[in-house]
């Protein structure tokens, strides 16, 4: 099924206390991209880069299936860049640099062939570009999933929640989901979040795994435990593209066939912070993939009825 | 099969964001006795009280039949009474008191009836006394499970190692298998603490679940997902009670059997965080036990055959 990614295509410079990278590739539309084309081939991705954007990057998408007609690219302009640097214990992160460049005036069109998408990931960006997007949508997607940060809690607030109401699945971490219900407990948070809205919710806890939340049911799903995590930047976004990947490749959003997703996208993610950036997720194997999903099974499977 | 238990009996006084008790009884042998209860009927309990202990305290392990003959009531004394009071987040707490009392100079002695017993769970306790019990079986148990604390790493590092070499399980918390390993990764922590002796290695991350460590296999179980967690007090020990007690009931220390009495712990220990103390955990029925048991497997469960 055709799936619709939005979110930003960057350059990002990471330190990290194994070593520290120049301006490489990221952004929450390429990890995203990147890890979904695993799963679904039919993929279009919206955002916007300057002319600093090297040709490569750009081939580098086609290689994996991704359609680029709705990617600007601005000339003239530089595209958006991180820069942060990582605490010992790869939970926390200081921003060190925030350029906005393209970014600062995106108007994201989504080319005609793209507006009856059966499925469409607004990865983490303004809420008001987000919103853009959905409006230009002409038939409702199957699926909408929507992947937001503390930041706009902070600064959008009254967007954010516009784009929240609309969606199907949201997708947020677990110091989030206390920020935007005000309650502690996640299991509280999940029932006002959902309230707001979306039917399904995702609570990312980084290395403690992730929760989904439907009604009175929970799925949970571990994060693989690792020798090292080398590099976290991008697993939330490598995350989405796996679960929204399998989704819209299997043409199937129910709760049960979620289980499944949840567990291709923290598949995905433990190999994305195996090594800076998006050098990981670029060239892996069908047998890596489902290699790393037996790995999870294996964790988390017992069997109660030989008792 | 026959089941050993050592650890405190005691009292303590706790106060949550929830409220705060009196003296209430507690202990690592009351809260690991009581939930291996659920599981196995041979029990023996060898710890140590003053005169102060309640008849009825005793009579509740009876009626959860606890043997008790290897139970010190030390008259003119008093009781070990620790007091404690939770941060908003339950998963800090400062000490408020600590009054060794009985304990001061204790010496554990394993009744000749149970000195053959064919699992020996070792509760937290000076590492001297956990050895001392060690060194009066007579028979190699077919498990000995030791569960140990950082204070013991900063006070009496070297008996401890002693009784870590001789066990076949041991059981701490993430950051006490960080500060003994000297890791920060826990698949690193892990193999170096399973160098040290162990055979088997659980890390407790509370409500993030723990890993059951062995060779080069993981086994992950969540913690459950709950609205309130009422009082952390006694869950590590709960945990390691439905552990010990599935494994003696079935009289199979195989890694798969250990991933059922992880979940079996998992699940006790999910109620007795609902309420202050042992009161959720003296009352269960089989059937509340196996409900809790059966949200695990919906909480973890997915079926990969399916796509």
């Amino acid at each position: 099924m055709s799936l619709l990614v939005i979110g930003t295509v960057a350059f990002d410079a990471i330190e990290t206390p194994f070593g520290k990278t120049d301006k490489i590739i990221g952004g929450a539309a390429t990890y995203i991209g990147l890890s979904a084309s695993y799963f679904t081939k039919n993929i279009n991705m919206v955002s916007v880069v300057g002319d600093d954007f090297p040709a490569d990057g750009i081939a580098n998408f086609h290689k994996h299936g991704i359609n680029t007609d709705g990617l600007q690219v601005k000339q003239g302009e530089k595209s958006f860049f991180w820069s942060g640097k990582y605490h010992n214990d790869m939970n926390t992160r200081d921003t060190l640099a925030t350029e906005l460049n393209v970014l600062a005036d995106f108007d994201p069109v989504v080319p005609a062939a793209y507006q009856d998408c059966e499925y469409l990931m607004l990865g983490n960006l303004m809420p008001k570009l987000q919103m853009r997007v959905l409006d230009q949508m002409t038939t409702r997607p199957k699926l909408i999933v929507m992947d937001t940060m503390n930041f706009w809690m902070e600064t959008a607030w009254d967007d954010m929640m516009k784009v929240i109401a609309r969606v199907d699945v949201l997708s947020v971490n677990d110091e989030e989901a206390r920020q935007l219900s005000g309650e502690y407990s996640l299991v509280k948070a999940a029932q006002k979040i959902m309230a707001m809205g979306p039917k399904f919710l995702i609570i990312k806890k980084g290395e403690h795994g992730a929760l989904l939340f439907h009604k009175d049911q929970i799925f949970f799903a571990p994060a693989l435990p690792l020798e090292d995590v080398f590099d976290p930047t991008g697993a939330g976004d490598t995350f989405a593209g796996g679960f929204i990947g399998h989704i819209a490749a299997t043409n199937d959003a129910s709760f049960e066939n979620m289980k499944r997703a949840i567990i291709y996208g923290s598949a995905m993610a433990s190999y994305c912070v195996e090594k800076f950036g998006t050098e990981r997720i670029i060239g892996l194997t069908a047998e890596e993939v489902e290699d790393r999903v037996k790995q999870f099974v294996d964790l988390v499977q017992f069997d109660m009825t030989l008792v």
